[in-house]
């Protein structure tokens, strides 16, 4: 969670017009519709999951219990859909491309907006996502598997639990990608800067340790190929959150769409710690 | 190798009588004689290479090549037994417990001091140890397997070619640790902290990738188990310059006999660069 001294200072940095992050909540709000891969490079995209506030604290309070799944990079105030740490003019009802609206646990809706469904008692979490890890990644040379191949990132349902909070407990979820020696080595050291996004993976090699049946048989996203000289490398995963949401059945809840991510005008460079 | 500044700035740490690493020097000095494995803790233990000045410029260049496993860590004047770098009052001729003397690559004797073979035209290189990131790991809360099995740690030549320099060349030598997959994690992100003793790991798992047939057969040390669980984890090794040295059969050098390292006064701390 951002202090309210880093809210103001990351505001700062959203004043100009023609951030290309804020072009791209503009045209999301006024309708566009598209997966947010590759959109505004160099910029934060987060996972967002809205809850009523009865709910919130629990949620908050799983967040803050397991940070690495769930490392919170902005959240609104009860009932106001800004969050000016991440964008001054970001508006949580419009600037996703697309939502998903669940109710008991159930999907019922994916709108392009959430004006309708907004409410007064609502709280907005936005949640770290791995695009920006897998920038810097990519900046030191390193090749991501699943961007090679054109897939989704591979995602498996662990062994290992969450500390849970009120209604909200369930596995973490990781997202995989593999990676020669050496290679996971600086894989490690890169992801390690940057804790509000997930930072240093969980585990490496030898899935069966977490759980992990079938390498080849992903929970969520898409297989993608691994060499004998390579080894999986684990993160845990933004997916975590929205899993463990559903699973606690809640009356009403609102997250992104898959692929459909919160794009704000941090910059990727501010969540390294080095 | 260290500055004249870094060189002026730890001597002043040495200036003060009564630091055990100075009080076991001049143990040493005086004639007592043991392996240095727990002495002075805290305190940096370093490898010794003396060679005469004209392979000195040749042996300098390979350690500036390879850093990881020869990280220069102090380095006397042409013919000058002194390193105020790594103790005020150091004497690299006396200092070290037990000393190995070799002419044409072949061991000649093992002496407890060099006053006899010291030369004008001798040059003392000092080169980082495992020891000083091993207190770190300990520190941590991480067991490293040879220590708790009380062997020496387990050491491997490799298929990984050094860049070579001169007469010198030959394949990386790497010691071995074992851990779980998180534990490896921790241990690459500590070690990674300390590039003037090694930083962090070269490989992980999979030993056959750097020419490693056989994990319970080390080339140096001893072997130590490894647990289902558990991953191999390799280290750059102060034995590799020892190796290259030795390969290139200089008519003259002289090296510290296994164990037997050179304590210094400059603390492990001040080798971490967070």
């Amino acid at each position: 969670m951002l202090s309210a001294a880093e809210q103001v200072s990351r505001s700062v940095h959203s004043l100009g017009a023609g951030l290309p992050s804020r072009d791209a909540r503009l045209a999301y709000r006024s309708g566009k519709v598209g997966v947010t891969a590759g959109v505004a490079p160099g910029y934060v995209q987060g996972n967002l999951a809205v809850v009523p506030e009865k709910l919130a604290a629990s949620f908050h309070r799983f967040c803050q219990l397991n940070p690495k799944p769930c490392p919170i990079i902005g959240m609104s105030e009860v009932g106001d859909p800004r969050i000016p740490a991440l964008g001054i003019d970001l508006d949580i009802r419009t600037d996703i491309p697309r939502y998903r609206v669940w109710r008991d646990g159930q999907l019922s809706e994916e709108p392009t907006d959430i004006m309708a469904h907004w409410r007064d008692d609502l709280v907005a979490f936005v949640i770290g996502c791995s695009f920006s890890f897998e920038e810097a990644l990519i900046a030191d040379g390193l090749k991501i598997r699943h961007i090679e191949e054109k897939r989704n990132v591979p995602m498996y349902r662990t062994n290992v639990p969450c500390a849970s909070a009120g209604p909200f407990a369930g596995p973490m979820v990781v997202s995989m990608r593999p990676f020669k020696p050496a290679e996971a080595i600086r894989a490690i050291q890169i992801t390690t800067r940057f804790p509000a996004v997930h930072g240093a993976p969980v585990h490496i090699d030898k899935p069966e340790l977490i759980g992990i049946k079938d390498i080849a048989k992903p929970d969520y996203g898409d297989a993608v190929s691994i060499q004998p000289d390579e080894m999986p490398v684990f993160w845990a995963c933004g997916v975590t959150p929205q899993s463990v949401i559903l699973q606690s059945r809640p009356a009403f809840a609102i997250t992104h769409a898959p692929g459909f991510m919160l794009v704000t005008d941090v910059r990727n460079s501010e969540f390294s710690i080095q």
